[in-house]
């Protein structure tokens, strides 16, 4: 996200105010989409003045990118924690996929910033998969070490688990309102254990 | 793809039309995306005369909507027998999975194409991934009472499969040019028996 930002902040309410233009972007983008979303539009919702906007912005493309990029770190923010204590990686990404869900609840809105990048900034759009599909291809080729999970997990692997969770949530939590840690065990037992019969 | 087209062709000749405005369409619509295509751009890869343009539709929203259902409708046909003779439905839907993605790497503008449709027409955009879920639902409980696949199989199984195949398509075939048979294969496999170690 940095790249996207012209300055750093480096006060307290420097930092709240970057935070704030970024939560209003995301309100602005996510219902109007961006090529009707305006910078005016932003910094009414931040309630900052246009100043304040130039000072971390130098246009709509900036916030845009720089916004895409906060919420491929806050997505990953709010799952690694959520995947700790589980008595193994498959538990893991359970919890990890329920957290993902969770968030997805409460940010709406993620998934049409993130589509539209596909098209406003394509590069932004294939690093958020890029670097989402790496942690996953990670995670698994350590539990592969640990015995946990079978030994040739590879970056299809990775793919397939990223792509499965990228369409429940727009099922499940943005068309509908399942709860998602119901949702996150059925998907993650396909995962564990296939569907072959028992 | 019926109700956006205002008039059905009643000749092969018509036929061929309509055909060759919808594949024109297609690399139109692929290459400059929604809002850079033209109709003039459509008709002239089309060879065709505008007047033939306006007996089929009557805007460029028009043709996208029925082009999102053509493709839809093309990549349903393209799969299906590519699904016959397998041993079982888990066999079956690898070779499908081969088939879709074989058909995506021939026809690389479809995921810009659909994915457009998000913003240009929700509900051709929803209907699509509606409609490819409820097939995959159908076949995995009719398995399911065969007793080829486990007896619990719903729709999260369905979107979640759909999903997997969506994301391995966009990173192996259009972002890379991977075999379509080995993808589906090393997926398919996570599918069948999951990722337990055996």
């Amino acid at each position: 996200m940095g790249e996207a930002i012209q300055k750093m902040p480096r006060t307290e309410r420097g930092r709240r105010t970057l935070r704030s233009l970024l939560d209003a972007a995301a309100a602005e983008f996510g219902e109007k989409g961006f090529h009707n979303a305006s910078i005016s539009g932003i910094t009414t919702r931040a309630g900052a003045a246009l100043g304040s906007f130039y000072t971390y912005f130098d246009s709509k493309d900036a916030i845009f990118r720089a916004l895409v990029r906060d919420m491929s770190r806050r997505v990953k923010e709010h799952v690694a924690p959520a995947m700790a204590g589980a008595p193994d990686q498959l538990g893991a990404e359970r919890q990890g996929l329920a957290a993902f869900l969770a968030f997805a609840r409460e940010h709406k809105e993620i998934y049409r910033i993130i589509d539209e990048a596909e098209f406003v900034d394509p590069q932004s759009y294939r690093l958020h998969y890029e670097t989402t599909a790496e942690r996953i291809r990670e995670r698994l080729q350590a539990a592969a070490e640990r015995g946990e999970v079978r030994t040739d997990v590879s970056d299809i692997h990775a793919w397939a688990i990223m792509g499965m969770n990228v369409f429940l949530g727009l099922r499940y939590v943005v068309w509908a309102d399942e709860e998602p840690s119901k949702v996150a065990a059925i998907a993650s037992e396909m995962i564990s254990d296939g569907l072959k019969p028992r």
